[in-house]
């Protein structure tokens, strides 16, 4: 009933993940809404930094438009990256390196993050977002 | 190949999602063992308010053992509960209202989480826990 991940496999939802990073660094919104599961879209959660959960497609891709449109600019390197794919579900765990802003008022950070993709005919799609900042960003 | 929650599998859920809960107000380390999955040990993951990712069942359930031998005693309120149950897998989003210590020098706080059920022989056993502060908790 349970299957482990084959190479093939989890190359493909780490490409899905990284679709997902890389919709937000080119503020596409259409690309954003490609990477979000249409098939279940009550299912939908996100959770961003130090947000309340927001539920459902309609609520999710609204949060998203709206952080990409007050975003100059940013960049994402993924690290720790963990993949595990099982049955129709796909974990992925991985700590988000942003860079922000232009030269002259950019930032820097870094989050955690666990996201959870379905396997679904046209693809791996997201169905969970969850973002936490890590404590030495607290402390910062 | 999808499924939907019956209300019965949505209540199996919640019961899983409350006994972790439950396994920590008690520091009951053996049931804190059952609530986490056995079958991939190495796909656990847990995150920790401000922590970064923990993975496998070694590592998870020993943070749980420091976790709970550090805490004199602890409450959980959930509020928000959201439950997805699809194929084997079911996740469950909800606020942490946590009350922590005596009426002395006791505190309150909250947090969101994210946690990742697979349906087992046995039951549903967790597999992920991402729990994250909220921003007025970061602002206090």
């Amino acid at each position: 009933m349970t299957t482990r991940a084959t190479p093939s496999e989890a190359d493909a939802v780490e490409a899905a993940n990284a679709a997902f990073y890389l919709a937000f660094e080119q503020a596409d919104v259409d690309a954003m809404a490609q990477v979000w599961d249409d098939e279940q879209p009550e299912a939908l959660s996100c959770i961003h930094p130090g947000w309340p959960p927001l539920h459902g497609r309609r609520a999710v891709l609204r949060s998203w438009s709206a952080a990409m449109a007050s975003t100059d600019s940013i960049q994402f390197v993924l690290t720790d990256l963990h993949v595990h794919v099982e049955g129709g579900t796909a974990v992925v765990t991985c700590t988000e390196n942003v860079l922000t802003g232009g030269i002259a008022d950019g930032g820097a950070g870094a989050a955690v993050a666990t996201n959870v993709f379905r396997r679904r005919e046209d693809g791996w799609r997201l169905q969970v977002h969850h973002a936490g900042p890590l404590m030495s960003e607290l402390e910062a």
